[in-house]
């Protein structure tokens, strides 16, 4: 299947992904890493949460931990509008498309409407959070990888062709894809609403669950830091891949894992994307190039760890192709 | 008077600024200057023009030279619309505005419509542009100062509030401004639409004049990269102000002057502004952050000298503050 | 007078500065400035002195702050020797050159010889100091500009060619030099022991005063880092020039003012010089990018401003050439 | 074994490592590997030499590219000593020892001793060298990966106690080293004349054979530039190790294959190591983070290849230790 037409008049406006909620088992593993190491600001906290911002974001929050007893899962995944009745919009949307809403209270945000995915990732659309005062000036306050602001979602897919179409029907535009050139099926797409690479991308796998969500950073230094700080307070073992240079999206990354396994990216510097007329870049999946422009495979566990979305089914896909993976 | 509220649904949707036409003497000077030196990228030239892009850009140019017997001056600024009945709204937009219309044809570019700001600035919108195959991996092109793409254009207004009042309606959002704390007017603003700090500034002066154009890079070392290799190349009386660091913005920066005296600005990390319902920060004149969060103020040709728009008459401003000037 | 050819088979081997030992009025404000927001690192502290480290530094300490009542001024300037017979040899040296000696106790260091340069300026001469554990590996510990070693001082002198003279008798090797075009005369000058540009330098100035002592950091993005540290923390006031590249050593550059007024420098990447055959670079004190590649003069207090030894009276300078200042 | 004792007083003085002949099958394809894409500059070249240095460097070469019918062989390893003296006293040193020594005439350069270490890897000793003109602050130079100086040599051994014992005898200081915990032998080990980590290490493997050469660049943004460039411009095959920060010496680093297999590492930002008193660290074999402070292993390719001194024969060596492979 080709990768679709981009639908530039969608049903309603996603303006960009939000917040991701993560269950943890405790609460304090996660904040040493998320807060103290990692380097995000903490907005609110109690027993059972911890909301967090990163420097520059003036929303309440992009990651919300949640003690849970089924840690290591996520609990759903956000999404901003441009105004509140797009969520009006959105509600009608998604029932039309036989997708479950229904309306939810949440703190520090306004109307949330719940809904999910074709594979049943779920997700929540609002448009009102709580805005707090610019803190990006502010900065005795950077620390660890001096995270930015939440960059996009990356999730495993069953069936990236099908998560393909969901997304671009309301309004989603591929950037870039791969291409499994035997079967023309894609392995891999990444979709944007903000204007950069992506707000949400889709790998071939086990699915549906959580790749990973990416945070950016100004500069590679950064995340050079971030690694020496990691290897030297007891964190070495959670570093899993990189850093380098993305072929696709051209950013240079490294993932690492937090406490309960939720994969966590280090992104900088992709590429302005706002152009309606902008082209997709295809790869393909034997290019070696793909995944580290320079060269090196990416390792066993970054095709087959996920973190699954809470209460939802996980199967294998339905495309049986094999990317380069270091041996 | 209060800085307006956006215009959340304007009459056309500009996506972004485009490219800026540059009256110059010598096109072989600018050439040395903007290629060789800077490290822009030719895709067409003849005896009288030389089309630029930066790396990242797919649209056939972001910078046009022409020479011309009135060097030095600025002949038009470019935006791009969503599609292309933008333009047909924006040409009955400008004509009920009172402002002169036209439709003109541009060498790379689709129908274009000209017209002109409350002060006179040309400009010119168009939706369809030539596509060029992506560069931005093509790492041996890169040079100079590396520049990824244009940033945004800032204008000497002779009415700050007037030209704010102006852009605003149709749809330029404002992420930053100041005040003059005694006359409660704006001394400069800073609106965008592509969802970064601006897509075009204005500062009180002379005018309408150009300020400067800005490029985009990656990080702080390309720009003392730059100006290692401008100290050293024979274009050390080039470099104006900095490098600093922004209040107004957050961005690092450096301003520069190429051989008819247009100002340069290169340009790293501001922030993300793609929330309908993201806040101004508003700033006091006297502020000397405002400028340089280092506290640096700028010298005294930062504040007069600008390039004129080819034929518009240039007036005096109405407001008479005063802001910091290096002794 | 030309400079003087090298003695490269001193009387003893110096192999590098040590330390300085600065007068503070406010321990607890100091300890702000060089601990919390700079980077030192603690090593030793009571009520009248704290002994810090850089982050790869070995011995005990490289900056002594000492609480008194002639805060801003400076008690001594301290050096290493290769082998605890260089100590003899230098007492013989410096008393055959009519120089007072006097051997000293210092806490965390063996035996030390007190005595002082041709100006006055206080020297103590040491071959042992307490041997700490390496702590550059601990990453948690990095903050504020990251500084790894002390790199040079730099002293105003009434007559530079006496004080080039006076150091390269016993086997300070000239590395780059300023001379007034008029007179022949020295008006500044960079003398190393270590293998780098300057273990000590002079510039021509009502002296002898402390010009400034510098640190070495690893790359010119945590000089940016301890701007905008500073710049928000209550520190934009202490700023005093740059960031800038030197046109003398090349390296990257900031100079910043403690709390009693002793200037420090942050300092990156100047280049090898342990060739014995090394040629000094000759610049004129006409060029203006003598001071920075890239054109900026320095402020006016750069060079009026410095810090008294304690007890040494004060001269104006012989020379009466002038640099260029910034307006 | 431990650690012997530096010898601080040793017969003859030798400042620092200073060049490496590489003998290569195509000069052409060598001058585009190291001119055109790597960055060092040309100081002469004929129909079967081409002489380099690096941007920082004022003596005539630091790497010499010899036409020659045993490509991928090195041709010997040049040290520069502190005066003419110590020529005469390194030749009676060797033939003390029972090493041959001989003089040779070389091309920009004076009196030249060759002699072979205990392995046999061929050395050269000279005082004097032409000196050429600056070019550190030539910017429109600098390309590739800018390279400022060649830093050190790495060679396997096949008894890394006998080696270090032979280099320690004549004034090498080790500052680092690996020991097998079971044997008490040693598996690696860095030794330094000039100050920073190491003019020499060696590596326990089949020897003696070149481990690498490698370069000093300023900081790491310069090496993801090469790995960017190498990645598009044809040499991502030549690509072996890196990027990412030593456990041992703490340097930021990459590994890269020449045309005809000659490593070269690209190195930032170790320490200093001047003082007379500097004490070695020591690692545990078994320590992953040895060979990278984050953790990854190096590939097979890394420990067992290396490029033969030309005619000197190859043993295995006869320490029997694992280090940790990449899987
Ligand atoms: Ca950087
Ligand atoms: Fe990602
Ligand atoms: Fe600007
Ligand atoms: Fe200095
Ligand atoms: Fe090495």
């Amino acid at each position: 299947m080709p990768v679709p037409a981009p639908n530039l008049y969608p049903a309603f406006n996603t303006i960009r992904l939000s917040h991701v909620c993560l269950n943890v088992s405790d609460l304090a593993a996660s904040r040493a890493f998320y807060v103290d190491m990692f380097g995000l600001q903490v907005t609110d906290e109690d027993d059972t949460y911890i909301y967090l911002r990163a420097l520059e974001e003036r929303g309440h929050h992009s990651v919300i931990l949640q003690r849970s007893d089924q840690p290591g899962t996520v609990e759903v995944m956000g999404f901003k509008t441009f105004d509140e009745g797009d969520l009006d919009r959105a509600d009608a949307y998604f029932r039309a498309k036989g997708r479950p809403t229904e309306w939810a209270q949440r703190p520090f945000q306004g109307r949330t409407l719940l809904t999910s995915d074709n594979m049943g990732i779920p997700l929540e659309f609002y448009h009102q959070m709580d805005r707090l005062a610019p803190i990006h000036q502010e900065y005795g306050r950077y620390h660890g990888v001096r995270p930015l602001r939440i960059d996009h979602f990356n999730c495993f897919s069953t069936d990236v062709d099908d998560s393909v179409a969901f997304y671009s029907d309301f309004g989603f535009r591929v950037t870039e894809y791969t291409e499994d050139e035997e079967s023309k099926r894609l392995w891999a797409a990444w979709l944007h609403r903000k204007g950069g690479v992506h707000d949400m991308a889709f790998t071939n796998g086990r699915g549906p669950r959580m790749h990973h969500v990416a945070f950016w950073v100004a500069n590679p230094l950064h995340i050079i830091d971030l690694l020496d700080v990691m290897a030297t307070t007891g964190y070495v073992g959670n570093i899993e891949r990189g850093p380098g240079r993305h072929g696709i999206s051209n950013a240079f990354f490294l993932y690492i894992l937090d406490p309960d396994g939720h994969r966590i990216e280090i992104y900088s510097s992709d590429y302005q994307t706002v152009d309606s007329d902008h082209e997709p870049i295809k790869w393909d999946l034997k290019d070696p190039q793909r995944q580290t422009l320079w060269g090196a495979p990416a390792p066993r566990s970054w095709f087959e760890h996920g973190t699954e979305f809470v209460g939802v089914p996980v199967n294998d896909p339905d495309l049986d192709a094999s990317p380069i993976i270091a041996p």
